[in-house]
């Protein structure tokens, strides 16, 4: 069914099908978004409850309100659950905003500005590399790329990323770090699986600055039970290397995108640093929202039966895009990709220099993607071939028409270069 | 009455009666914070209907859902209030988190990294100075200070920060910047003249870098009816110098010192510059407390209306405090101060080389004051002279209590000198 095998007439007639398939499409005025990883209206209503959870009548404590200014690195509820989510201690952990990535980003100002534990400030220092293992998260990426790092292309392999790479990278001195969504990954939703796990927790940089941006995104987002993660931090500790890794993750995909609580996790070394720099930053994130959230969940089991409830909404619409890649693409062998049990992304490899030519022709029909190349460093994928599919926002009829759309575009990306 | 015209033996008697008033006190066991400028318990009940505004049972739109990821500059709802408040328009204001501090902090950290409007990034420059009017909050020359910079004393006069020395100061092109509070200054309560924002707004910087970080941290919170500040911006522009100004507020002191929402607004120039910048940063900040906020205040009259239930707990505290001060210390010439209109503070300049021993005094009794030489750069008071207290906390009782330990402790520590 490969078209290796066809003539050239046989490819002609096939293409001549799929822009008819095509022209359809495009009548249909289709208008939808498969661009970026949103909770869907219905998702973001299953968290209803977390408004109701304080109101007028709420009684505040006269001598500890949460109103008030103070208590810098979050509340004791919520790091109560965050502690025992991630088997981390009070000390080793803030709770802060709502968006996990201005923690990341700050906490690299930060190094910048003051540098990492006394070193000196990153900023103050020749060149900088930074890791990243690819296909990844954009943001990750442009974080880096606006602070005029080098940054450093890492495969992925279907253990996480590739270690023998990273194990020889950060030899060089001028490595100072790496991003990572170690559990079902941005765009691949790939679990670092166990091994992968300990050789990071074993890790020896040659730069005493080095430290690992561990993102762990969808850390509870499976929607086909639960993949196991090894615990890291606890594998660091036995090497004494708990100092090279920073954690963050945040209830964006759990509450509310806009609205929810995020979190910083670390040595109490490397907490304790963020703290002494975060007192000059501000007097305290919002409390009340902490509040609300812990009430809400009540403790970490509530937030699991709580993400159980997501599964069940974004189980299907996986299901949806990944039956229509199978019939659509299943036999053709002009792409491949990978069934995620978790996350919020497909992520799929279409014959190279054909992605750009796809999604160009996707828009054309009115489906939206991530940009092509956008899940590498500076936006360039040099193959030209992955593309980051993100089912959760559109309703499963959208999502079933829009992959169509897709597959016909990359059919004929492809035939057009026979 | 002053105690220079006594006889050494009438000194003696004097600090003896003190003495056993402090005594007295002591055996009160006090535990009263006069500290810090938080909101009391009742202000922030001014406040509850804010957590009525959404519940389960709101309904979002389903195509502009402020649950979700998205708008980084503010929802319209409440850009449309601070922008009928400041005279400003939605392309010169960026609605943020919860914290005005937070974002003066990201805005210099900016300058730090990327520099003012593409110039050098500060970071790269040898030497950076920044004036500080003194007295001056904390925090601000707090957050210069951990940067490196020179932090330059500037005096106040009663119509704001001394002009003659800024005029001539700014002709340093190593002089970046400049801390302001204009209305109600913190800690004196001084509202900036209409000479001296004219001067600011005319201000020619030799260093294109310059700006003014306008903290209008209490621009509606006069508790004896409003004293008008000079609309700086709109001043500014008849100069063409708005660039050099960022202007900044949030509703701490307004709804809920943790949970609030703030602002920075500024040419539109220097806001898209930073909106380009934040874009890395953050998604976006809690767009459901500022829904919550904009429902709550209705417009810039509501929540004018609803500072006038602040200034009906305020002005009795400070009337309070004001009243023993005169009475205790009135006629002695061993102390000044002048009578706020609003803010949050009360300065008070005790005899040269008495602050301290003052304060350290009225701990002993139990009552705690922000600690000497605060207010001026690097926490250092030259004179050792100024206090700042806070009588927004505590209760009227408490607060009467707490100044008649604070006059007795000052009458202690300028009687043991003579």
């Amino acid at each position: 069914m490969s078209y290796l095998t066809k003539t050239k007439e046989q490819l002609q007639a096939l293409l001549a099908t799929e822009k008819e398939r095509f022209l359809a499409f495009k009548e249909l005025g289709l208008r939808l978004d498969m661009s970026r990883g949103k909770p869907s209206y219905e998702q973001l209503d299953l968290s209803s409850g977390l408004l109701d959870m304080l109101n007028s009548q709420t009684k505040f404590s006269e001598t500890n309100d949460y109103r008030n200014y103070g208590i810098g690195d979050g509340i004791p509820e919520i790091k109560k659950i965050f502690c025992d989510l991630l088997s981390v201690k009070p000390s080793e952990i803030c709770v802060l905003g709502n968006s996990s990535l201005n923690i990341m980003y700050d906490t690299l100002m930060r190094a910048m500005q003051f540098g990492v534990l006394g070193g000196t400030p990153l900023t103050k220092q020749e060149k900088i590399k930074w890791l990243c293992p690819s296909p990844g998260y954009d943001r990750h990426f442009g974080i880096t790329e606006q602070l005029g790092f080098e940054l450093i292309t890492v495969p992925m392999t279907s253990e996480g990323v590739d270690m023998n790479a990273v194990e020889n990278l950060v030899k060089d001195e001028t490595v100072k770090g790496m991003w990572c969504v170690p559990k079902y990954s941005n765009p691949q939703g790939i679990v670092y699986s166990d091994k992968t796990v300990e050789r990071l927790a074993s890790l020896k940089p040659k730069s005493k600055d080095f430290r690992i941006y561990w993102d762990n995104a969808y850390m509870v987002h499976g929607f086909n039970g639960d993949t196991a993660l090894k615990d890291i931090f606890a594998e660091a500790k036995k090497h004494g290397n708990e100092d090279i890794f920073y954690m963050f993750g945040s209830t964006s995909k759990i509450t509310y995108a806009g609205a929810g609580v995020a979190f910083f996790a670390s040595s109490e070394k490397n907490i304790n640093d963020a703290k002494a720099k975060m007192f000059y930053q501000t007097i305290g994130h919002d409390k009340l929202n902490q509040l609300a959230h812990a009430l809400y969940f009540k403790n970490a089991d509530g937030l699991k039966a709580h993400m159980a409830r997501h599964a069940l909404v974004l189980k299907p619409k996986f299901d949806a895009v990944l039956k229509v890649l199978n019939e659509e693409l299943g036999e053709l062998k002009i792409a491949s990709w990978l069934a995620p049990n978790g996350g919020y992304f497909i992520s799929v490899d279409l014959a190279d220099g054909t992605a750009k030519r796809t999604l160009a022709l996707a828009k054309e029909a009115g489906v939206i993607f991530t940009p092509a190349g956008a899940t590498y460093p500076y936006g360039k994928d040099l193959k030209d071939s992955n593309v980051r599919i993100a089912p959760s926002m559109p309703k499963i009829d959208e999502l079933i028409t829009a992959t169509k759309v897709f597959c016909c575009s990359a059919k004929i990306a492809v035939l057009e270069t026979l």
